[in-house]
């Protein structure tokens, strides 16, 4: 079982981390934007290059060439540099094809640097806070989406957004939070808002376009054409954020209206697409997004499988929050059950992984069948038939938050075995697609809070993820955050996000016959074909 | 004799002209802004590319790559192709090391495009408007410049500009101007001023500080450090010019406080940095400013020789303007005197083509001794003693325009006398210092007014120009301004202008042995040694 991250579930709740958490052996500390002393000899007649032009050429041959230096500080720079007797200390961002000067103080100046990445999801707003001089990730928080007043899917708020003022509106709600969390952010550490010197911001397409101001209303319409991909460079003062006004603005590319800059942050935070060998990303939010690939090629698709593994769409599911019971147990002989609950209360439902192990436990010790009926003719207190048919009672009314007994119904596990069923399938066939087997898959990485919450044993018992050796699976957290700062770390994930997104080959998944077949097969546990999973010992009841 | 340039001296004073006028054949017209009709095919599922990356593609594919669009402009540019149903008029502008998307229209658009070249003169300014589709000069006018109230030399607004309110006071004076004179050839012309989208500006050192709003204090004062000598490209919204607030704005660079942009487009001008031919461009201003080389070299001086030759310092002298004599001429054997007043005046004065043709008259008549000297014995009712001394009287007190006789005396003879060798020596040092003849000179570009309206036939006489074949010389009018109109018409020179900056090495002209011995020679009439000027022929009685 990998770490559980449970402080990205805590609204503005963080804490200082190493920055290894976002650091992988491939990154390079090459961050984004530097400070760098700069010195120069002064003028003479034998030397007579312009203030400016001196300060250039002495950058240059630091190797910061192209360099551009902002027309409104042509004057500003030279004149800080003059009195600095020609030291200075230059605040150098990488825009990709060069540099820019986006600061520079007179003399030795040793003000921090900071880079913010913001994970820009449909429901929740991750930012980290990370130190470009030291490389430290020194604050991590998230905030709701404050747009979810305007509609809790994105569907409804690209329908709110019809007219241009709502779409400002939108826009707005956006800014403001953003510019809080930074200025809550500084006001924390100690710093000023324009020490914040470069943002990089990966969303989905939609996202994206609410953030800059685009008109999403062709997202979601046949043939599902956004207005930008790729954007240029932008900076603090284009967008209004609280941050250094000539600060870098890094918005990540979308490959297309359901394939945004959230899901190209995530593989970059893998790196599987630097690697040799074949690695499988997935990322189940209300989609279940797979990337297959690796420095040669990328393959991704995405599909309907997501809500019942985070704990939506079932009954008593429910977000990996305090009162979610995370972790269940059933001894197989004596079917005593016991159970996990994030925080210091009493059960109120089960989050994802919960659910999942719940499944996978029942399934062990023969409470539930291969088709995933409820074992009904087992004597166990905890079976019982509730309004909707067979259910099996995870807490007792007097444990639980809320004084009721905390059932999961027959009903609720079917939701759970077509998710998982549709997970399966669509790892099987991008799979397929491209010529190989999933025993082919080298490394699996699981995104998402899901990710980090559920237990891979568990996962491959209900026949939700191949039965591949255990150290194949990583669990990864929110990927999107973690490429996007990783991104502020190492500058040459600025070129890989635009080469990741033109390598990646999009796969329709069309709904035909085989895919049907497929995913019939795929709602049983584990699977209708036992050969597939042979690690899983099934028990002589579930055999129904 | 050439083309006398006499509109340029007059205000607001402007006549439409061909645009083969500041054309060359080694010109490409490749404007530095271009119109072009851009069109995709309209998105379907098989093509679902964004917008805004469908109309960059379409653009990539006709060559504009890389390619800039403005953070501003994402969400209306690709309005505004989709509105055009994919069919779009792309206005894009070069920046040396690439392309910007300055504007878009929906659909077909045949919306004019300008661009400004200005010469940022002392005293005036000069304007040319330049049409970027047909490569048309369509207007040419100048305007005094109106910092001239603060100080009608440099020096003196230098030191005015001594508080960082007051520099702001002078570059307003400027912009002013600039926009009015930039709204009145719109309104003349019949456009909008955001249809001009490209301004070039070329002036001097110091000009081009007030220009950008940089401190000029320190260009006077030893080692005489420039604040920059190199500029960003800008846009017409960081200096809030009348122009398309994207437009682009191209100032030229300086090579150092005494070498400014001027004489960088002079340079582009006259095309000496392409040729393989040596070829010699000296601009008179308040210096002589010379130039030699080709395209393999280049090195600058400059010294005081300058307002002597342009009708300044000499008691009657004035600018070429309506009621100067520019042109003289003397009968050797009759001493019958004819003069040319410009403008349907009576005379005041004489310009610098005046004088020198006076000087080379009177010395062919053997009025003049070659040490300059009025042969008195020469019994000519024009020959008077003055208050000053002797004296020539050019006009008769009925002739002239304030009823008094024109007269010029020994003194005024002896300071052009001064100028003339000035300017001679400083062409052959360069000459020499490059271990070259002045003979090898191939072309002889002459500068400035004072070009346009100089015989070389007179200057060889009075040992000013050396004696080279008359078709070696050319007089070039304004070079600045003309370098400028070029660069916007072939985008090529924006980087001519800065190899030309970086190629060229300025000699510093010691005063020392040497050069006034050299000097001494010069300011005979032509020369201590006539055997640099074969083609003189001296007349008996100058001998003395």
């Amino acid at each position: 079982m990998w770490h559980c991250d449970e402080e990205s579930e805590k609204e503005l709740m963080s804490a200082p981390k190493p920055h290894e958490e976002i650091f992988a052996d491939w990154l390079h500390f090459d961050p984004l934007v530097v400070r760098r002393a700069v010195t120069a000899s002064a003028p003479s007649l034998a030397d007579n290059t312009a203030d400016l032009d001196r300060l250039r050429r002495a950058l240059r041959q630091q190797g910061y060439d192209p360099l551009r230096v902002p027309p409104g500080e042509l004057g500003a720079y030279a004149n800080r540099f003059r009195q600095g007797n020609f030291k200075a200390t230059a605040v150098l961002s990488f825009t990709g094809d060069g540099w820019e000067l986006t600061e520079l103080f007179s003399g030795t100046d040793q003000s921090p640097v900071f880079g913010v990445a913001v994970d820009l999801g449909t429901t929740q707003i991750a930012f980290y806070l990370v130190d470009l001089i030291t490389g430290q990730l020194l604050d991590r928080l998230s905030v709701p989406n404050p747009q979810i007043s305007y509609g809790e899917d994105i569907l409804t708020r690209i329908i709110y957004a019809s007219t241009p003022n709502r779409l400002l509106l939108l826009q707005d709600l956006l800014r403001s939070t953003l510019n809080e969390t930074l200025s809550f952010l500084a006001d924390k550490h100690g710093f000023r808002v324009s020490q914040i010197y470069a943002l990089t911001v990966a969303g989905n397409t939609t996202m994206t376009h609410f953030f800059l101001g685009l008109d999403p209303s062709r997202l979601c319409k046949e043939p599902y054409i956004p207005v930008a991909n790729t954007f240029p460079i932008l900076h603090g003062t284009d967008l209004r954020v609280a941050m250094h006004p000539r600060g870098l603005v890094v918005v990540f590319p979308n490959v297309g209206s359901y394939f945004g800059g959230d899901v190209i942050a995530g593989i970059l935070a893998t790196g599987m697409h630097r690697t040799e060998e074949i690695c499988l990303l997935v990322d189940v939010g209300t989609n279940a997004e797979v990337v297959l690939g690796n420095k040669d090629w990328l393959v991704a698709c995405a599909g309907a499988a997501g809500p019942a593994l985070e704990g939506g769409v079932v009954e008593r599911g429910m977000m990996a929050q305090p009162g979610a019971i995370d972790r269940v147990r059933i001894d197989p002989d004596s079917l005593e059950l016991t159970y996990h609950v994030l925080g210091d209360e009493k059960p109120k439902g089960l989050c994802g992984s919960g659910l999942i192990d719940l499944v996978a436990e029942m399934f062990m010790a023969g409470l539930l069948t291969i088709q995933g009926k409820i074992n009904t003719q087992i004597i166990d207190p905890r079976i019982v038939v509730s309004e909707n048919g067979p259910a099996y009672v995870v807490a007792w009314a007097d444990e639980t938050a809320d004084g009721r007994d905390l059932l999961v119904s027959e009903i609720d596990i079917g939701i759970l075995l077509k998710s998982k069923a549709a997970m399966y399938t669509i790892l099987n066939i991008i799979t397929r697609k491209v010529g190989l087997r999933v025993q082919d898959i080298h490394r699996f990485f699981v995104a998402g809070t899901f990710g980090s919450h559920i237990d891979p044993v568990m996962a491959i018992r209900i026949g939700m993820l191949p039965d591949l050796p255990l150290k194949t699976f990583q669990g990864m957290g929110n990927t999107a955050g973690r490429g996007a700062a990783m991104t502020l770390l190492d500058r040459r994930l600025l070129g890989d996000m635009n080469d990741v997104r033109q390598r990646i080959t999009y796969v329709e998944l069309n709904v035909n016959l085989e895919l049907m077949n497929e995913f019939r097969g795929a709602t049983f546990l584990p699977h209708t074909d036992p050969k597939l999973f042979p690690s899983v010992t099934i028990h002589p009841r579930a055999m129904g």
